[in-house]
């Protein structure tokens, strides 16, 4: 199940079995011209993807796969196979079944064929880096881009925590402030101008040190932070465990989400570098914790936790690109109020009277079938990354 | 229920009531900066606009309602109230409520607050107009223009008898030949570039007179044939009936598709002039008959009929935009097989147990109360532009 089925270069879309990679894909179309923008975790199949509804770096520009999915065909738990829609790039004909499945994480149905839309690959791409006096600094920037009407690529933050991280775990010597990435592509000239505004509006924002580059491996040195960021984390807390957070809010709000954040943590005994997908609104802390130690465990949960209800009363979401899983069905209602819980509620058990799939993922239901998943939550909740 | 309830300028996203057109929603947001790009039918409230998940001439660059509805407020059959997501621009916190809704035609629950997403207005803006041999070689410009990576803001379509028909009713006196209108836009020097490449693509797919203009008041007149095509196809046929039809089909095949239909018109005693969303693969015919005239109306059926099945023997759709209503409910299982139809009444029965909420709309139930519905088949189709 992890074969390219068709790649239609006119229509820009593709057709794939779920169990291929994202990497596999975009190496399949390597000849094209075209590519698949969503970048989650490494490893990660097309499948799981639609599971979580992933986005990642390039969600700034192209959208998350909620954006990107043009059609599924699905396995329902009575063995009813499902076509979600036909290949036409819009459609009117109705219900949107294809989001359906997007997200609900294989609570509803097995996805067994998935046709995907694709982009143009950049004629060129630049990258630039920039550290700032503060995260709001950064985030003004960001703020001011996207409405300069630049066609960014992408803008992700890495704040002081992490850069130390990034320091220790490379030779880059990198100034240890809020950093913000860029990256911007099109034509020649697009970039160029490209490049002419954002250093106008970083400078008026008080970034300092505006460097960028065109070059591939300018680029990509440049780039190497942000890239070795996640796995250079727990250097800062050797033999810790990650718990990796997942808040999405509002861009406007996301300078005080973070600052806020740092605030709770600097009276916090555990050490959380972060990073952000600056551009959606979306951040990670990474929690440096043992989770064997009572003390510590407890915690990490409660500096989540914190994290979550701060989210949520600035209008954000507990998971911005992760899913609930089991970890995060407690905050769901907290987050979206029981009637949308209800409705959550009422189409898994239209679908799935017997909740064969997946259960307790997402929704706890009312008949106690949780109580497996429930004993789960804390093992999820800390060890894995999402 | 038509104010606006907040503008988030930062966010780019505006909260509105379902009252409210689309025009009176971009009055409101004229001083930000910012607008809502879709636009179908002139005076169109979003509610409806979520209803029927339209779209319009700016979709192939900002995509459908599904793409700019971040959340909505909902109220169930039941009386429950729902409030799909969040404000943060990505969210992956369980089932996507607010695609359920968005093209579900008021059969799940009555629309009762929006967020939108908001767009940049562009800088500039340019226009150009051409003639082609055939409508091959006009969807062929399209397609190579979409992956030349030139940002298009709008790719109509005209076939030769609208033109005459635009001829008639004003006195544009334009070659009578499939004509394409693209709209750029961007900064200065994005759109300066973008006509250059377009002008080549062009030449080298035979187009005639490429015309383009960045000056407002030759922007508008070199639009015009485009604007009032709608009212103008009538002329044609005087005290005529207007029957509009909406398949979508990929890109690639947009050119076979209209071709194909043209040669079935050739055939036929009646007229139907052609507009097309080409950068969408989206078309309408304007079928001109005489509702009270039996052989008309039959006529007009049976080029509806073949037109709707040869859009889905090319993986196409009978409804791009318009919605499905009671006259093409026919059509969805033939586009999406029998699993789709079935899981699609799955949910009516589940969240409107009652068939309360549109009862006979897209999905025809199984007790037989959509007999008046049914009676009204015959009247939607042939006079109602949808
Ligand atoms: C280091 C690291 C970095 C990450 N960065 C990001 C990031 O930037 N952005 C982001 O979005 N995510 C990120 N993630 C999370 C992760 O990569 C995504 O959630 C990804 O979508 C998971 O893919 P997978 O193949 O591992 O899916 P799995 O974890 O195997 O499955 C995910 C869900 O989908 C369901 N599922 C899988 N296959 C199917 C199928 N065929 N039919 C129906 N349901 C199915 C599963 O039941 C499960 O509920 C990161 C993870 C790691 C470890
Ligand atoms: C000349 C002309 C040109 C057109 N061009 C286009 C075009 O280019 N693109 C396009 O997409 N469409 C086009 N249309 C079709 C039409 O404009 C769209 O379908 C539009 O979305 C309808 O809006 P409305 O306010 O008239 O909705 P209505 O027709 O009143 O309602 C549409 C549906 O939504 C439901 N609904 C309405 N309000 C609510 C609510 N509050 N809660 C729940 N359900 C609700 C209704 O029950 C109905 O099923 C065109 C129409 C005309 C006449």
């Amino acid at each position: 199940m992890n074969k390219v089925v068709k790649i239609n270069k006119d229509d820009m879309d593709v057709t794939v079995q779920p169990g291929i990679t994202y990497d596999e894909l975009n190496e399949a179309l390597k000849d094209t011209g075209l590519f698949f923008p969503m970048d989650p975790g490494p490893g990660a199949c097309i499948g799981g993807m639609v599971g979580t509804s992933c986005s990642g770096t390039h969600a700034v520009r192209y959208g998350t796969m909620k954006e990107n999915v043009l059609n599924l065909k699905v396995v329902l738990p009575d063995g009813t196979l499902v076509k979600t829609a036909n290949r036409a790039k819009k459609s009117s004909a109705g219900y949107d079944l294809t989001h359906l499945f997007v997200g609900s994480e294989g609570t509803l149905g097995i996805v067994s064929e998935i046709t995907l839309r694709l982009k143009i690959r950049p004629q060129k791409t630049a990258v630039s880096v920039t550290t700032f006096p503060s995260n709001h600094h950064a985030a003004q920037t960001v703020i001011e881009t996207m409405k300069s009407g630049v066609q960014i690529g992408r803008a992700e933050l890495l704040d002081e925590v992490m850069i130390k991280a990034v320091n220790q775990n490379s030779d880059l010597e990198l100034k240890e402030a809020p950093t913000l990435f860029f990256e911007f592509s099109g034509t020649d000239k697009q970039v160029d101008e490209q490049i002419a505004i954002v250093k106008d509006i970083v400078n008026n924002n008080k970034g300092q040190g505006f460097k960028f580059a065109v070059d591939v491996d300018e680029r990509e040195r440049l780039w190497t932070a942000r890239k070795i960021a996640l796995w250079s984390a727990p250097i800062l807390k050797p033999e810790s465990d990650v718990w990796i957070t997942d808040v999405c809010v509002p861009i406007s709000k996301l300078a005080d989400c973070i600052q806020e954040t740092k605030d709770d943590l600097d009276k916090s005994f555990l050490l959380a570098p972060m990073v952000s997908h600056a551009g959606d609104g979306n951040f990670h802390l990474f929690i440096l914790f043992n989770s064997k130690d009572k003390k510590e465990s407890d915690e990490a949960k409660r500096i989540n936790t914190r994290l979550v209800e701060r989210a949520i009363k600035m209008e954000g979401t507990c998971t911005g690109e992760h899913g609930v899983g089991v970890g995060k069905r407690a905050y769901l209602e907290k987050e979206l109020g029981p009637g949308a819980i209800k409705l959550m509620r009422t189409i898994k058990k239209a679908v799935d009277p017997h909740n064969l799939f997946n259960p307790g993922k997402i929704i706890p239901d009312e008949q106690g079938h949780n109580k497996e998943a429930d004993k789960e939550v804390e093992k999820e909740s800390q060890s894995k990354p999402k």
